[in-house]
């Protein structure tokens, strides 16, 4: 297909197409003439997930870029391509070293992922932003004088291995060419998801306690 | 107390005290002489509260004067005055009405919101910024074309509403007069530790299936 039908698929005008191709976004098409270049479905499916990316993820445009750089990138595991984007999230603020708390929230953290048996978190450790995410929360929730007991924090745990279960089975409905895109594109697209899912059942139940 | 106290208790800075008295957001503390004012435990609490919101919801100061107005008055139902945080958080975009895909996405969220039976948010509807933003999030994936069948909305939903009830559970181990500023809190905290035991979920998981 020609700019003007891909833009017109993917929704992205051509002015922003044109962009993508400048930053390495989205690779060239197969030029036919001078000023003409032919476009796939590989195209359309790269123009879905930068998008997803930048408008839903909000990454930055050269962190967009690496992720994709990584993805593709065929000396790195798939699993590792697969994890590029979520390492590449924002992850709010890193733990304060400086704070007693974070010592204890890094221990708490850290008994979690052990008796979950997380044995590939446990591994990774600090070298993950999500770990370091869950420790500066953790940390938090004790600085501010809040409940944040391996308990509860075992609840959301589980709750969160179950959908990483069902997410990554919808992952393997896509062919292994896509499944790469796929599972960064869901990973970011549905935080928003859950968040406001989780938002909406705390109103209900909140309801259905409180409201007299 | 007085405010250098009610400074080292809380961790934050006099300075910045004195900015959320004036703005606000910190009641005044019994004054005592034309200079120095004592400071209660209510202080202190509503301090962590103000911080929560600040720091780690990201509020502005106006909302967030705005959110502990609301939870202060009694003329609100509790549900409601519980509810006013969850509703000035940021929602991320609202949906895009000239999306065909926006009008399709909300009737999904009605038929989900129905199967679930959450009556009380079926109410609220779009009144409710979590609805806007889960409308907002399934036109994301339908327009993006990856998987949002109500299947696997169901499922966050369902562990969406356990993690409610574990977290209200909690909420009530508060007295009444602290309830409001724990489910407040909580609300807010626990945000960031869920999407980061997700990321890890899907981490472990991914590695389990992917890695070879």
């Amino acid at each position: 297909m020609r700019l003007a039908e891909l833009s017109e698929r993917s929704g992205v005008s051509t002015a922003t197409i044109k962009y993508y191709l400048r930053e390495g976004l989205l690779p060239q098409g197969e030029r036919i003439t001078a000023t003409k270049a032919e476009y796939g479905e590989e195209h359309l499916r790269r123009l879905r997930l930068v998008r997803a990316l930048i408008q839903v993820g909000r990454m930055p445009v050269a962190t967009a870029r690496e992720v994709l750089d990584a993805a593709e990138d065929e000396s790195l595991s798939e699993n590792t391509r697969m994890g590029a984007a979520v390492w590449a999230l924002p992850h709010g603020s890193e733990p304060d070293e400086d704070d007693p708390g974070t010592a204890r929230a890094r221990e708490q953290v850290d008994t979690l992922l052990g008796r979950l048996e997380w044995t590939y978190c446990q591994e990774l450790g600090a070298t993950s932003p999500a770990y370091r995410m869950l420790v500066s929360a953790i940390a938090t929730l004790d600085r501010l004088g809040y409940p944040h007991g391996t308990g509860h924090l075992q609840l959301h745990a589980g709750l969160s291995a179950e959908l990483a279960v069902a997410d990554l089975d919808l992952v393997e409905t896509y062919t292994p060419q896509e499944r790469i895109e796929a599972v960064v594109a869901l990973t970011v697209l549905y935080e928003p998801v859950l968040l406001s899912l989780r938002r909406l059942a705390q109103t209900e139940e909140s309801h259905r306690r409180f409201d007299t």
